[in-house]
């Protein structure tokens, strides 16, 4: 185990910085409502990482990118030959976001490493602040793809041929992207860090029912994704009899009926979303010829993830009615458990300070979920105003800002303190 | 009555010259599949309307244009201040539309109007060819806007209101489309025609079933349009609680799963389409918090169009779950029949030149219903392959396309040539 939290730099967390800067960073792709639409890759997504650069350059970090767009600010160790300590979350947003989901783990983290510096230590591992590329998954799905490709769980190329609802690749928007930092170096992808660190707003409402201020998240729940496929034959409203008809729409409505009766868990534990849903020619006057939609299953067994999500093309093959259904998967992924001492680590440092704290399972995904298969990796959440997220009226409170930056400043720094191998 | 078919006019239809022309207006909007996406006052509009312009000017015919974007191409008659005949149809498609809904009837009233310029008559009265703005209401809905406007069923300063999905106004983009029409002298607003024809193509299999070339249509059924918003609040796929979600998708396809029940028709008589879905914010992991959904109901008897329409906003408040549901009509047109005189000319015209005819109902809206409030008018169906329309396949015949501007040239012939009011 790492050495413990003396609090030098805990003490030196800057509550008002942080804050200023997560209003900052929320004008990139400000929405009317007070939230943010910054979807990955988008323009509005260049500047705020232009103005993350320029605050990491401010405090003497040295920034990088990768080729899968994920952005660096490095503070440089004493022994910087040693793998890294990382910390950071993602800064992309869904489209209508908040202004936390995300930038709070980039820029918690940026507080970090600005608190050890203003305390004047210099630790022995660098410390890398890490911004991962889309992670949200809202334009360019699935999501967490920078932190995928960086582990390894996923290939650059196939990721690069990813296109969105326009018909824009990956490839071309990340071309974009890193053509707009000529002055920030590349580095190789898919280096081993010695540890990740990942602060996050909780997004539901277990820490604050609970009355405590910082999450230790356990694990995460297992996630598959679908896209159902649903082609009939486009004909017109007035002169096409129902009985001829192939209506793409009245066959996918059928499917979802079915589906919604079978992942029913009268004890609420299944979540089961159907979050896009698209209809074309999408026309008031036209039999609709085809509905493409998504299917969103998460459950923290993986046994009942796996059972559940293998009746699904069935389930649409026996709904289908007089059209064609086929499904896709484009991700499975088994629930996870992050290690026990970076747990311990995490709880220990907030006892230390004060804060409150439990330990709690995550209901969504985040880019922890790679980097937990490529090194020992943990997360803190802390609380976010009725749960609400992914909404223009997301909320967090100062103090639990602050709050779990401490956490975080005294975890990361006990980590790249750590000379040798941090687990046995 | 008209005097009767001599049958001179219907001896210059050129058919190689019409289906020349189907084909080469189908250029503006070209889709891959061979089909057309010419949405209403869209640029490849302005571009098929110049074109329009030029045939007739080649043929000596005077182009005009209205503040509702009518476009008129008139061929002076004799005694040109008599009220005119009009024909014609409309040029806007569907987004994934065919070549000939809508186009075969302007382009089948410009053939009989050279026909009739090419076998040397001058009739009496002025025939204006005309292409109606937005029959088919696809990108501004309703439709059928240009001959609502025409007619005086609707107010010119309503329409302009009305925006596409993007948030654009019709006033905004006529202003383009009369614009880039600068040569082109506007008529006022609101002539009263001596009548009115207009050639289609059928949309269903009737006329094919039964083995004629012409349908003489009868009148057209009844039909309400509607929109149906439906709000609940937009969360986070991973970490909201379906007992906690307002899920906008959810209680929509609840909604939906009602409507179809309870306009469930097992004569196949009762038309209900549902051909606009649209999810927002459509992303695959947010509860969707808003879905806006179109609802098309058309019946031939009135008092069962009524009923039926009257029940959909106590369904829809009663399917609507944990959601807000909000329901507005859009149109409310009852079912009307074209006056007798005016079918007896187009099947004595169909007789007299050997044309095989049925009489039969419009299942599809037209700009005829509009017109039918202002003067006499009638409509001619020629057969659609398969009845397929409203899609990139639609198709028909060379034959059936100059038999139908036969038809037509000798009773728009017929119509101008008559010297008093047509009708008793």
């Amino acid at each position: 185990m790492p050495k413990i939290i003396c609090g030098e730099a805990a003490g030196c967390i800057n509550g008002g910085r942080l804050w200023d800067r997560m209003f900052d960073l929320a004008q990139y792709g400000a929405l009317p409502n007070g939230g943010v639409n910054r979807q990955a890759l988008c323009d509005e997504e260049i500047l705020a990482r232009h103005c993350l650069v320029r605050w990491g350059k401010a405090m003497g970090l040295e920034p990088s990118n990768d080729a899968a767009g994920n952005l660096f600010l490095r503070y440089r160790g004493t022994q910087p030959n040693l793998p890294a300590v990382m910390v950071g979350s993602h800064i992309d947003s869904q489209p209508t976001g908040g202004k936390f989901d995300g930038p709070y783990g980039v820029l918690a983290a940026l507080e970090s490493v600005e608190a050890i510096i203003d305390a004047g230590i210099r630790p022995q591992r660098n410390i890398d602040v890490v911004s991962w590329m889309n992670e949200e998954g809202s334009r360019f799905a699935p999501g967490m793809m920078g932190s995928a490709v960086f582990s390894g769980a996923r290939k650059l190329e196939h990721i690069l041929e990813i296109r969105d609802k326009a018909g824009i690749s990956v490839e071309r928007e990340l071309k974009k992207v890193l053509a707009a930092e000529p002055d920030v170096p590349r580095r190789p992808l898919g280096d081993k860090p010695a540890a990740f660190l990942e602060a996050h707003i909780e997004q539901g409402t277990v820490i604050e029912s609970a009355n405590k201020t910082i999450g230790v998240v356990t694990g995460m729940q297992g996630k598959r994704t679908f896209h159902v496929y649903v082609t009939g034959e486009e004909s017109h409203a007035g002169t096409s009899a129902r009985r001829t008809r192939r209506d793409a729409l009245v066959s996918a409505i059928d499917i979802v009926h079915a589906l919604q009766q079978a992942m029913w868990d009268a004890e609420d534990v299944t979540q089961f979303t159907i979050g896009m849903f698209t209809v074309s020619p999408n026309a008031p006057s036209v039999v609709p010829g085809r509905v493409v939609f998504s299917l969103d299953l998460r459950h923290p067994d993986a046994a009942k993830l796996r059972d559940l999500g293998d009746e699904i093309p069935k389930i649409c093959q026996a709904a289908r009615g007089r059209c064609e259904a086929s499904v896709s998967q484009l991700l499975h992924d088994p629930p996870l458990e992050f290690p026990a001492a970076i747990r311990q680590l995490l709880c220990t440092a907030a006892s230390a300070l004060g804060v409150g704290w439990m330990e709690m399972p995550s209901f969504a995904g985040h880019d922890s979920r790679y980097l937990h298969y490529v090194c020992p990796t943990g997360m803190i959440f802390i609380p976010c105003q009725d749960g609400i997220s992914h909404n223009e009226v997301e909320s967090i409170r100062k103090d639990d800002a602050m709050d779990g930056a401490r956490v975080l400043a005294e975890s990361v720094l006990a980590l790249a303190n750590a000379t040798s191998a941090i687990w046995p």
